[in-house]
């Protein structure tokens, strides 16, 4: 049956059936969203999806996590996404290309495990509809994407853009965008060293104070709110308020010494907000929507100093919200 | 010096100085925004402030709770605002008459408290203004009436309209609105007893799990983004999902034997959501925009019989949001 739908694919002359898509770096919890807000920056994979010439399954990567290329493909992440896609609409693929070129620093709280997730699904999906096969739209790649990653946090911006809020219920992913006309402008502080997850989520206590839970409740209504109604443009205090949290940071930061002092640091020189990126070690600078290019200089080394102050070195880079997505790249 | 002020003000000719205000119910926490969210509803205070004729200071109170009417004028939560406003302006008033015409049933978690604090400090603010006298502007008349009320969750939306989301950060009450261009519509069930605040209060546990602050921070930050995007109306299962609660109804559910029956005989009628009014008794019941005459009847009747059937008698409003506050009424 397969070589019999190859050889009809063939006919469409498959090989010329290349998808490249290009999907963003994110930025989860944002402070008091812990698990639930994400946003998407403009710092970008490229992943790209075709029938592979060498008659066999391939990877081709470069940037950002190319020393792990010569892992066995079926550890990649990525392609263990376009291996789930197959399964579930039953689909098989001929032996296949998969190149990805990265410029998501890994394990830094970046979202570079959900780009290359939702870019390998987008693109392998986008290449099965191309070839005339089912696919999934775009609620279902979200829910796939979720499965695999384990969280709707990054996967959802990293594939809609923008800022979304976002549930699971009862295995169903529910998500929203949050809407806003003018959004901040954003530095990142990327330490050189990486951090993992798992860790990262080991330090959270099993309960915390109903006041801590009404804290960040409060705080993330103001939040989204604020953003999506402009108002914090007027009263920036609104946004240096909404940007706390009390669920995570507070337990995160012993592990990565440079963020209360960073924090501090871009606090007192006119930062809007300081948030962990994710789980960290990543950093995320929330500055007004008109910074001047004097002041972001001005912050950035304020932010490489105080780091620098506890023997924490890094870069500081600027990004701004991506509102696109995971999208065809014809670049 | 206070006898010629207000002989100066004689000139003004103050006994024309009658101000007039509506102020709207509001219905506080909604869902997953325990101490965060309230919105207002079109029943209305009215609330009256003008020099007394009788030339002694005066309280005409009609409709809901005007049986409290003989209390002495010191124990009137009203008059009390307008005193603070009073002290905290350095300004006298002369002998006053303050009417109050109320159509939201008291203590039965429709914000009255907060819709006589703000009327009244509204009212009398405005009598200031006009008088030629020190005044405050909306964000500290947001200041004194949430001082008073304890929270900002009523007393926001009571005076700006619409859905507010607020927080108190170091004394300082900061509130977005969360700006919608379509709204649910909504049926109240108002029991005929009351509930006491402070027990409701009492009932909340300390300490929550991670998971329970984590569920309502992330229904929150998707309650506020879908309202605001209007995704919701595309599919409802976001608002359903994004209107649970963890951290105060099941807590408060026993204190209302109808809450748990009603919101399962409205939810298994197509009811959007069901979420406890303020600390209760009264329940919001959310329904699509175009929800139809016929189906909000059958709703209302299922409603009242769930009720019914738990011996707890009441009855069902249909409220649309209020989005203007409070303002001044010429009616």
């Amino acid at each position: 049956m397969k070589s019999n739908r190859y050889n009809r694919r063939m006919e469409m002359d498959i090989s010329k059936n290349v998808v490249r898509v290009r999907v963003p770096a994110t930025s989860a919890n944002l402070g008091p969203g812990f698990d639930a807000l994400g946003i998407a920056l403009q710092l970008y994979s490229h992943v790209s999806v075709e029938v592979s010439p060498a008659n066999e399954n391939q990877i081709v990567m470069s940037g950002e996590g190319s020393e792990y290329g010569n892992i066995p493909i079926e550890e990649n992440i990525a392609w263990q996404a376009i291996q789930l896609l197959s399964q579930r609409l039953k689909s098989t693929f001929p032996p296949l290309r998969l190149t990805l070129e990265n410029s998501i620093p890994l394990a830094r709280g970046l979202g570079s495990s959900a780009a290359a997730r939702v870019g390998a699904l987008v693109a392998a999906n986008l290449w099965l509809q191309r070839a005339g096969e089912n696919y999934l739209d775009h609620p279902q790649l979200l829910e796939l994407a979720t499965e695999l990653e384990g969280h709707p946090d990054n996967v959802a911006p990293a594939l809609f853009g923008g800022m979304t809020a976002s549930v699971c219920d009862a295995g169903k992913v529910l998500s929203s965008p949050v809407n806003a006309e003018i959004w901040p402008r954003f530095l990142v502080f990327v330490p050189d060293t990486e951090l993992e997850t798992k860790a990262a989520r080991e330090v959270l206590p099993e309960t915390v104070s109903r006041h801590d839970a009404v804290y960040n409740v409060s705080r993330l209504g103001l939040l989204v709110a604020s953003l999506s109604s402009g108002n914090w443009r007027e009263n920036p205090e609104i946004l240096k308020s909404a940007l706390q949290d009390k669920l995570h940071q507070p337990y995160r930061a012993p592990l990565m010494p440079a963020f209360n002092i960073v924090q501090n640091a871009a606090l007192e020189n006119g930062a809007l907000g300081v948030t962990l990126s994710g789980a960290g070690p990543s950093i995320l600078i929330w500055l007004e929507a008109d910074a001047k290019s004097t002041f972001k200089e001005s912050i950035k080394s304020v932010i490489l100093q105080a780091a620098a102050a506890e023997s924490v070195l890094g870069k500081v880079i600027e990004l701004d919200v991506d509102t696109q997505g995971c999208v065809v790249d014809n670049g």
